[in-house]
């Protein structure tokens, strides 16, 4: 085992990361999807419809930041993720971004149904983890960002990109309703840690 | 690990996908059953009353589609599972159906209780990980045919014929009450990444 | 992996066994314990007060079923489990029986605080997994022996061989209020899968 | 495997401890932190910030139990972790201490929960898992020390002193609010078995 995941090369530690979210209920089926940002300009993202267990590091394509187009394939027939123009507007959004992380969890559904119907955030409860964010307060008030879900994906991304661009989220993650997590972080580490304090955090918001 | 199911000799993917499920907790004891057909008018199915942890490839017994009737045994002793002929009648309707896999789960249990005594369906939760049955609905209304368990395995099997010719199901699954789900698809990758898929919606619908 | 427990020898078996269920939750810190027959009169049980993911061949002693004294000692420090006299009464009991499980569980504290203080069984959920215990009912109406935890354990024993001389139970298990379940096979990988199933139906039994 | 935890270099023996608690949820992202004392007046503990899936034995810090000073590092840059000061204290209270283990867990959120705002300690679930805090009581009243959380980590440590000093706790544990378990033995076996025989403690009284 590598020390940290920055020093495996980046598609092979998300074929790691795919396959020990898998093993923990959040990438059931091909459900999910997850990225590596290689320079300002791109950044890989698995392809569609691949079962997330059992992913090489051939399973990914190389997309533009600036429109979320490919510009690089490993095998012909693949296409990038159908959120693809969400890893896009997160890296727009936040240059120091360098990975970006999206799961399913049934405990993450419960958590954001405890939101009414149309809320854009909901607060995350008050527990030590939450300086796993870099969150130091006393009585810390965090919102997590709640987006609603839609088959139109390039609606929640400029959503996403819109929201964001007028105010920053006090963490590096948000949550789609009826749907699941996505973080990000500046490093493949740091997303990765976050991805399970988050989840950590939705466990204990579902059941409040 | 071969990249996909399908890369493995069938009967080895179902060892493989038995401990699999036998470490999630779906084949507990010898719970459950697997089958893999091999041709238009054959199939593969474990042996009665095996422990799902333990398996080889030589505790499947090979079964005609037509009736059910064994076919090659590698073991003089082995029956086929108690559900043969549910297997059967599935590879009767669904012609494009290449592997069954039915197991049982708690929350399975649960879900289907929610459904009144004597309900043919219930609701199946409308999250994104729906899409993994191919349903790409905005708000989808997708029912899990629902069928009451029985000593009588022949006459579930007949039921399941019977319902299905008039009208298939929206997903290539099925619950019977207090039992356990049953998943098929047109590939062995197809239906263990569905069964995935479908445990998730069970864990939602049973503490909706 | 041998094919079956039976194949290892029967303290590897047991070590096997116990590195399992600790991994399961079922064996935290030294709780539990394990026994195998090895002929009419005696028996192998784990050591007290030992780690039961960490085991090796030698935390085992010999005792004799006759009246749980001990015949062998692999160390010569070790003393039999704390309740050894529940194996022996066991297996003083059920002649067929060839080994016997011992484990806690927090759903199935939960499973027993549903039934009354004093109650001397409660009823197990009628689903397909019963069929484990060779229970072939349309309905079934299957209760499961509980017996009040006490610090005097040969007092337990003595409870359960008087009650079980008179009426053996309807499953070959047995509930421990505040404490935990203990199954019995007429193989090492009876018991095993009785104990898997027990489980399962002590979770569904818990939430009911 | 090593048969016990002593037999493994100590600073080998906590990468393993940290491992497997990482893979239960007990550490997510870089929270928690484990130490072992190597003689009356020093300790190794977990440098901070470290995700505790991948330590290496040079992800610790030796510091003195007198004040919790930095003896020596492994490597330049890391900082002793942040609740260093709650392990020197336990040492100085407890001379037989060798190992003091601490997570974070859901179920231990909720358990401490049920506690009243400002309450002092609550009572544990009166279960034989008990017996594994060496407590032989026919019927069990045992409270588990509480602490509230605060940013102040050193006035957490202090209060645990004072509060200490006064009456030792009736178990070698303590619980943060909204926060996680603390547990020390007098072995690094000892302070594991407890860890886990606390957690399923903890799970039982969440749900009660």
């Amino acid at each position: 085992m590598a020390r940290l995941l920055e020093e495996l090369p980046p598609r092979v530690a998300l074929v790691e990361i795919a396959r020990d979210f898998h093993a923990r209920g959040w990438m059931s089926g091909t459900a999910g999807n997850l990225s590596v940002r290689v320079d300002d300009e791109h950044f890989w993202i698995t392809a569609s419809g691949k079962p997330k267990g059992r992913l090489d590091e051939d399973d990914f394509l190389l997309v533009r930041v600036k429109d979320g187009a490919v510009a690089e394939k490993r095998r012909a027939t693949d296409k990038p993720s159908a959120e693809t123009s969400i890893h896009a507007a997160l890296y727009r959004l936040f240059p120091e971004a360098r990975a970006a992380l999206h799961g399913h969890s049934v405990e993450g559904v419960f958590a954001a149904r405890r939101a009414k119907k149309g809320a854009k955030a909901f607060r995350l409860p008050p527990v030590e983890m939450l300086k796993g964010f870099d969150v130091w307060q006393q009585n810390p008030k965090v919102d997590l960002p709640l987006f609603e879900n839609t088959l139109d994906v390039a609606k929640i991304a400029k959503e996403i990109e819109a929201r964001f661009r007028k105010a920053p989220p006090a963490v590096t993650a948000l949550m789609l309703r009826d749907h699941g997590p996505t973080v990000w972080g500046a490093s493949l580490q740091e997303a990765y840690n976050r991805f399970e304090i988050l989840d950590f955090l939705l466990r204990v918001a579902a059941r409040v």
